[in-house]
């Protein structure tokens, strides 16, 4: 049997950037990360990686992380940090501290209940 | 500044599997998970996580994860393991051996080229 770390696998991506673009229609009693505004902030998140080159960021388009009061949700893995971004200097603040310097930004993370 | 272990956050999901449900035409060059054959799968995957009720285990299906040519694909985090199978025998295995006994399933895994 083998453990995870007997099979020393390379790292694919540094960050793995899992973002939800689940859309309910207005008024749906569970929300949705697009009704919370999460479209322009994944677009933003997207963009910037690009311009930035950041081939080390792979950044996902997900449905449903379950926890939809919360959003807009997305996570970064490996650290399995959830984050609760509001605006484009909310991802702009994760992408240049997390992504550039390796600190998760404390303020934007949010732990959902299970 | 904070690093993720002084963070110190309880673990979400013991185990996050990233399903890729992106579906191009065929004949499309890129081909698409879909068309590789994982819309049962991962379907099976669902029913039976639910079925076994394990409530650790949360899977999210996604947009294209980059290595179409490599697909059906699917990763679990937090291990960052890429899996490739082709049957639902493939999904039981991992869903006994890897999330039942914390085992991932090396005949299974691919690692993606950058």
């Amino acid at each position: 049997m083998s453990s995870v770390a007997e099979l020393d696998l390379p790292v694919v991506f540094k960050y793995h950037v899992i973002a939800c673009f689940t859309k309910r229609p207005p008024g749906h009693p569970r929300g949705s990360c697009m009704e919370s505004g999460a479209q322009p902030l994944w677009e933003h998140l997207q963009k910037k990686v690009e311009a930035q080159r950041l081939t080390d960021v792979c950044v996902t388009a997900s449905g449903c992380l379950s926890f939809c009061r919360a959003g807009p949700l997305m996570v970064v893995y490996p650290e399995g940090v959830w984050y609760h971004p509001e605006t484009v200097d909310d991802i702009d603040e994760i992408v240049d501290r997390h992504f550039g310097a390796g600190e998760p930004v404390e303020r934007l993370i949010i732990v959902p209940k299970v």
